[in-house]
């Protein structure tokens, strides 16, 4: 894994990790990532986040079953950004049951938000609280 | 710009922006806003960026040319991250002279960088330091 060693982290030892679905495209979400989580990526195959609020490592889909099957990762020009090509199990990466986090368009010039996409599993049901 | 109030800038002031090209659906590269520039975004339908090294505002293609006509803006569920879709003018979007700044591959589990995509602009000749 020497290539971990390239990777810049911020001061409190992250980076941003973006998630696409593979076959869609589509930009499903973002959430951080601290050395250990890129280790545990690399190693499962199953992204790996950290979560900040949590303060520990977060397996995505390890409540909802929504897990995320990494297909390759990639770095960016300044090995400050990771982005993920995924493999979206349940075919929703957002605990809200939308497909993708973005699914608030910032519309009219920032005066109204214009919702998109269906919900497509009920949160209520797959988180337990 | 109401909307504007609703997003969560973090203790710095800045937000994360993904720009993600309308058209091919690749994932171009990733930089921070401020309240400033998403302003400015909104506004002029180009995006504008804060560079945290040079401490300014910056409209990407400002030397280059390859600016970001923005088709649409998007928040995540915790208006956090912004994903900016966008036509990316000179097709490259990468100060390297690639398409996307994922160009590089963390391949074999993390043990070598495979590169992919060919290089659009010489930037010897694009940027003038």
């Amino acid at each position: 894994m020497k290539i971990i060693e390239q990777l810049k982290f911020d001061s409190d030892g992250l980076i941003p990790a973006i998630a696409q679905d593979e076959e869609s495209g589509d930009v499903l979400m973002m959430a951080w990532m601290n050395r250990e989580s890129v280790e545990a990526t690399l190693k499962s195959n199953r992204a790996t986040y950290w979560s900040r609020s949590r303060k520990k490592l977060w397996t995505k889909g390890e409540e909802s079953g929504n897990i995320q099957e990494v297909r390759s990762i990639h770095m960016d020009c300044d090995a400050d950004v990771l982005l993920l090509k995924v493999h979206q199990v349940g075919g929703a990466a957002c605990h809200t049951g939308h497909q993708t986090c973005f699914y608030r368009e910032i519309a009219e010039g920032g005066e109204r938000i214009k919702e998109s996409g269906e919900i497509l599993f009920d949160p209520k049901k797959v988180y337990r609280k």
